[in-house]
């Protein structure tokens, strides 16, 4: 994705506190109490411009959902999707998603979603694909015991390098297809980047695992 | 693959017991006197014409390769590649894979690769892929330790059934690739079908698993 310098982005990030959760290490173990009830709350790491995060948030309103985002320039769009839907259970984290264990406590989340994750292509770049081992402890210690990781993309080594990354970790795979929208699967809220991927005629890989022994 | 009535095939088949071994649950746990030699046995199941294990057979001299194949009018003709290639590590069974482990002895094989299996489509018939549990059994049974099937078809359904099939197995992922044709692996000796298929811009889909806890 190409990041565009955005100056103004952290004011505005900064002026939507009902959305854009600062510090959010405070609410480890209480996100229930920002959201205001007990619906589970899945999360999306990488969460981008956001159309993904806050579709799914508009057609579950039973589910909270936490988009998690590093690039300040990136999630500021998020935030005016966000705006536009006018939706109750979206939150948005401007941060790491090495942190993750920080902000949220052991079974708090029920269900992790990546989508269109930086393939980081490079052997020596491993270990920063969020389907490495180290990503898939934190993951591990934040879900609940029947918790699922959904994960999709484009990106055929991507998609190979986590079938098994995934199957090393001893994560039991529920689902998998190989060419999505040829698929039956639905609904499917599609991110900016699978729009614009698909309609290209790339195919999308998708895939939902759940720990084991969890 | 198209059936032809081969009346004359039986006779065929029985006229080269150098090859093609009748009754081989006489030979159970003693495959390596029928080769002469201790080298590792690595077998087919579902062999077809036998394009891919004689090309083995005649690429890998210290392996001993098994193909076994229910049809009788198609196994002749492998019969026929596997006499002009004039190897001596090479027989083939005219069996059903379901007796496996009449055939062969606990830890007698070291490797099962199964090519473009039959893809039994239909659910009410899912027990008849060659990646079934029940099959999976059977291997099981069969292989050494840390042996492994090794997997090609350019059937999605059947290879998205697969790597679940793996997965609830508890099988451990060891290689994936979901365009065969376009990556470095190789050598890679190809079926007749594989041939036809990938030529039409069919993509290839290819695992190694191997079992845990063995």
């Amino acid at each position: 994705m190409r990041l565009r310098n955005k100056p103004w982005a952290k004011d505005k990030l900064d002026s939507h506190p009902e959305i854009v959760v600062r510090n959010p290490e405070q609410f480890k173990g209480k996100w229930h109490e920002v959201f205001g009830n007990k619906n589970p709350i899945h999360i999306e790491v990488g969460t981008g411009k956001g159309q993904f995060v806050s579709g799914m948030a508009e057609l579950n309103a039973d589910i909270n959902y936490i988009g998690i985002e590093l690039f300040e320039s990136v999630i500021v769009t998020a935030l005016d999707k966000a705006l536009e839907k006018d939706v109750r259970n979206l939150r948005l984290l401007n941060e790491n998603a090495m942190d993750l264990t920080k902000i949220f406590d052991r079974d708090e989340i029920s269900r992790v979603y990546l989508n269109f994750s930086d393939p980081w292509p490079k052997i020596r770049h491993a270990k920063r694909r969020l389907t490495h081992s180290n990503f898939l402890d934190l993951y591990k210690e934040i879900l609940i015991p029947e918790g699922e990781i959904h994960f999709k993309t484009d990106n055929q080594g991507l998609f190979e390098y986590s079938l098994q990354s995934f199957s090393e970790y001893g994560l039991l795979l529920t689902f998998v297809s190989l060419d999505l929208h040829k698929s039956e699967f639905g609904p499917n809220i599609m991110t900016e980047y699978e729009e614009k991927f698909s309609n290209k005629g790339q195919r999308i890989y998708r895939s939902e695992v759940r720990y084991l022994n969890k």
